[in-house]
């Protein structure tokens, strides 16, 4: 697209100030390499850095692709309006002033974003850094460093963070398609940003930093997508707030306010940095280096310590260092030296030259155990860092697929040879434990994105369950509707009634049979056990009408003003595990469905996973196996393994009763018991949005 | 003591073969500085770098202080004897050739340990890099820099990734009061070199790598005292095995490798890092900038993005952003520009020159409300990036109490300011997230210690405990012998009796009063719930009997070989949580005491608290509240509080169980019942070792 390859870039504002934005830009379109036509443009006209400049953009004799625009806020619209006329293709605006000053800024921006729409250009920003296409030597931008040319398309919505990324990249490595600084949004977000590197072809790993995700669901499709065959590492900042209706159920209490970025991620098979430094390492270790197939790899070193250090991390990060095949462990026993070790970790010792080095990474290349490699460096007396580090390159151009990490230890002694590494894209890490912690990225890369299927609606069922929303008005759905509504997607509740007295009670608990549970019902009361409102495990009349007694009591102490419907008496269940699966709307994403641990134990351990809703069973699943209570299902210390399959559908179901009904803000279904058999929902709660 | 302050050193094995470790060492104590006497030694005479060589040890005119060895391993035993008689006080083997290498190595280590013992010199190696003390020149080892002299004792177990942190010492600004490689640590090990450390008025803070601690108990005591004015920081490299009493047992398998190295850092408040580049950072901030006496710090930046993810890191550190105080607040909206942001995190827009900085942090150094400060810099246009770090290196010496981390990030742009910075004992970190995980360890380190007090033992209570255990021989104890112990220390256990009958089970039942529980009693039968060994909750005559059946025919089928007791019928117990409390004996720390969640979800959550035993109820109480579970104690949902003082004295009492018997390798009590009155022990196994 024009945006990315213009033949022509206009400076709209540029000035003979060496202090001015408008200086700035021009200067580096015009010196770091950029082959198009260049026009500044300034009212004011003569020549800046001995360029001719025009008076305005009409008075430009050639077609403009994009206009750099770093005029004051007030004058943009305007211009933008000119450059619509012009033909300009695309717009990017430096100028701040807009949304982020407030209400006339705010204007300024609507009106900027309805000429850019009339005249169906693109926009950038405003209130952005520009953008860099270091393939091009083109840098519309105030950032002054043309960074190293390679695959990682940088997005990020804070400039200020980019250019020190930019700044950077020469040093660790870090090799650049594009750098792009989101500003406002106005139009274009990551969404689109997204779209525009899975056409370009130098891209070929993209890193996102945002602040917000606009549309969540989008972003989600786009990602899943574009993320087979573009790796993509996100790093979000910013803790967003949760709403209301999140903080009156369990599900919205567990899903802090990172719950449906993480599902995003999970789902989308996006990596997600957990700081800045893992955020550049990642990308530049994905755009040079292959994804490691297996999680089967060898560490090379020179010293016992890192070595040491170096598998200890392994393990942390669930990779394995196995043998080398006996006829390579030999070969190379018969290279090194007798108190070396062939073993893996192994160890060329302290003394070692580039030809150990040489002869332990191609055994590892070629091993059928091994599928990558850690070579390990400190500067010893005799250690020759640079031809160390060209032979590792070497070793990486015969063995392409093979990926290879360094961990090159030191200061000064080992500073040439990192540059030689990272000339070479082979990336170095100052700790072993970063370099083990992104080998065990480049293995989750390649767990390939289970492919999403379209989940059937069924619209008479959803129109039914919307009425029976609707009769019931805003806030806490009543039990009896509830149980209504959860019937209608055939969700198994324990029989039961609610009764008003403690005979009734009884009689109640002889037709469904002893032993039975006991529990307040009323619309008011959030959780049950805060107010002494449950009693479990009744075994006689006796007991039952104790129960009542004591329940009631309590209610009318803990909580005078609950209007109370009576007390549900209901049968009492096989031994089985609980668990919580409930639903959420989130503001960007829509409906989440989330599964966890349910009971006393939900709040303590909050061993929940979320995903953005529908799913289906299958989808379900590995939400289920990345809980930590994975083992419980599958039957913990004798105990039989739990109906899993039951539990899947289940979850499949609530996420498509969530988004058949978009006026629910909240589902719990806490405690649902998972019994070897089947399960049943032992308290549910539906709230609909205020 | 004269190994840190020699007036002369010695170099044994002097050469004047460039490429040799003894020429290495020579040039180094001759280039860097120090200046006492040097002494090459080398029976060929003549002389080397313009140095005298003495034939021998004995024709050195002066007194020799330190030998620094580098002869062949099967030399050293008669050359040490030499500098015996000579009245050499320590020696510093670099020579290897010793354990590491087998039989033979080993023979000539024990050789030299009697020369040495025999005539009291302290010995550092074999097998060792040497040791540095920047402050006085002095490089007595093969690592070829001499790195800046400061306040950091830096001690290895590995030479080789000694030698590599202090390659990189002036690229982090880590400055050394001493480093010293342990190697084969024959007479001195970790605890020598921390006793040492305690003395070195240089030192202010110790960084130790080791791979295992000699003496565990005496480990602890050292790091308790001494950590109290020199803060401690330890990597710890390699997984050790656990032997075979520990994995029959829930408090073994909890343990996992590193219980003990666990349970020593949080008794004696030492830090532990969990990377190399941690270790560093550690270290050179400890020695650096004074505690952070709250939780309470401002972040001051020129732009947005950095900023964000600075607080989300300072959320996840669990440390607070309070607002100035309303004073100091409108002070500093007064002198920055209105749209940038007095608020906390301080924004002081992206064109900041110095004086912004200065306005900011000398307001959060002055202010009630805050205690420590990080200083985000991002290079952006006319950010002056050297002179930002000058004017915080002002502030830092204006208010040396009042912490300042920085965070400038980029590469070229900022290299020059983050010398200054380092220069000047101000921290820079590459990333904002890492910066404030070093806050929340200056935060730790600073929450002092408890004193330990002694512990009384009761030695004739002690006497009778072993005479149960000795009756009992080796293996799991059975359940009579159990009972009788557990009675002898007044740990509460369940009213019941084993039996053999269903009739008898009845009886039994109907004595206790129901309901009544069912459990398994064979003493081959580790995990009854395995075999199908355990009913609960029997209300009645038929359950106790049909339960005795189930339990007996499940235990024939899935334990044919086991021997049983019989079927033990016990109480039924009031609600309450499960724990699990347990002791294990570890090899390097005696026995450790173990509290955690018990039951069902031990395995799943591993939420557990380790110590070195005995410990007081006092010790015992910082173990709950360290555990994720101790809101459960705390009374979750509307339950009561349990009885957190009952537990906390039973974590006390078997600890002092555990070292009252040496001969027990583990004890299991899981689950303990704690209600709100008090606790029960409902399935107690003691493991005496084999």
């Amino acid at each position: 697209m024009s945006l990315l390859r213009p033949d022509s870039v206009a400076v709209i504002g540029a000035s003979s100030d060496e202090h001015k934005v408008g200086h700035l830009i021009l200067r580096n379109l015009l010196t770091q390499g950029y082959k198009g036509n260049i026009y500044p443009i300034n009212p004011k006209g003569g020549s800046i850095l001995d360029q001719q400049v025009y008076a305005s953009v009409s008075a430009v004799p050639g077609p403009i692709d994009v206009a750099v625009i770093a005029t004051p806020a007030m004058t943009v619209p305007a211009i933008a309006e000119e450059c619509g006329k012009k033909g300009v293709k695309a717009l990017v605006i430096i100028s701040s002033g807009f949304r982020e000053v407030g209400v006339d800024g705010r204007a300024i921006e609507d009106k900027l974003r309805r000429v850019v729409e009339r005249h169906h250009m693109h926009l950038v920003g405003p209130n952005s850094l520009g953008f860099i296409r270091p393939g091009i030597g083109l840098n519309a931008s105030f950032a002054n460093r043309l960074p190293p040319a390679g695959g990682v398309a940088l997005i990020s919505q804070s400039g200020a963070l980019g250019d020190a990324f930019i700044d950077r990249a020469d040093v660790i490595g870090l090799k650049l398609s594009l750098f792009l600084s989101l500003g406002n949004k106005v139009t274009m977000d990551e969404c689109d940003l997204l779209e525009i590197c899975e056409k370009d072809t130098e891209t070929t790993v993209i890193g996102l930093y945002v602040e917000g995700i606009v549309d969540g669901r989008r972003f989600l499709a786009l990602a899943e997508r574009i993320g087979r065959t573009k790796p993509i590492v996100l790093l979000k900042g910013g803790i967003t707030e949760q709403g209301r209706a999140a903080a009156s159920s369990h599900t919205g209490a567990l899903a802090g306010s990172d719950a449906a970025i993480e599902a995003i991620c999970e789902q989308a098979g996006i990596l997600r940095a957990r700081s800045t430094r893992q955020f550049l390492d990642l990308l530049r270790t994905l755009s040079q280096q292959p994804s490691l197939l297996s999680d089967r790899i060898a560490i090379v070193t020179n010293a016992g310590g890192p070595g040491v250090l170096a598998t200890d991390a392994a393990v942390r990060e669930e990779l394995i260092l196995p043998s080398l095949s006996s006829k390579n462990e030999a070969k190379l026993r018969a290279v090194l030296p007798p108190s070396s070790s062939a073993r893996n970790p192994i160890d060329v010792l302290g003394d070692a030259l580039a030809d150990r080095y040489e002869h332990a990474l191609t055994a590892a290349a070629q091993d059928p155990n091994i599928d990558g490699a850690l070579a390990i460096l400190t500067p010893q007396i005799m250690t020759p860092a640079k031809e160390i580090a060209e032979t590792i390159v070497a070793i990486k151009d015969r063995h392409p697929l093979f990926p290879i990490l360094c961990c090159f230890m030191g200061g000064e002694s080992i500073r040439e040879a990192v540059s030689v590494l990272h000339a070479h894209g082979v990336p170095n890490f100052s700790c072993p434990e970063s370099a083990m912690h992104i080998f065990s990225s480049l293995r989750r890369a390649k767990i390939s994105v289970a492919k999403r299927r379209a989940i059937p609606m069924n619209a008479k069922r959803a129109a039914r369950a919307r009425r029976i929303l609707q009769a019931g008005g805003k806030g806490l759905l009543n039990e009896a509707r509830t149980r209504s509504l959860l019937e209608l997607y055939k969700i198994p509740l324990p029989q039961g009634q609610v009764v008003k007295t403690a005979d009734a009670a009884v009689k109640i608990a002889c037709s469904i049979g002893y032993p039975v549970v006991a529990k307040i019902s009323s619309k008011e009361i959030l959780h049950k056990m805060d107010v002494g409102g449950v009693a479990v495990h009744l075994t006689s009349d006796a007991q039952v009408r104790s129960a009542f007694a004591r329940i009631t009591k309590s209610v009318k102490s803990k909580a005078p003003k609950a209007r109370v419907a009576g007390v549900l008496i209901q049968q009492s269940l096989p031994p089985g595990s609980e668990f919580i699966v409930g639903a959420l709307k989130d503001e960007t994403a829509g409906h989440l469905v989330m599964a966890g641990l349910g009971g006393i134990y939900t709040e303590l351990f909050k061993d929940t996973a979320f995903r953005v809703a529908p799913v289906s069973p299958e989808q379900a699943y590995p939400m289920l196996t990345q809980l930590t209570s994975w083992k419980l299902l599958l039957g913990l210390r004798g105990k039989p393994q739990l109906n899993v399959d039951a539990l899947a559908r289940l979850i499949a179901t609530v996420s498509r009763l969530s988004v058949e009904c978009p006026q629910i803000s909240a589902i719990d279904l806490n405690p649902v018991l998972v019994t070897a058999k089947d399960l049943t929902i032992l308290d549910a709660k539906v709230i609909v949005e205020a």
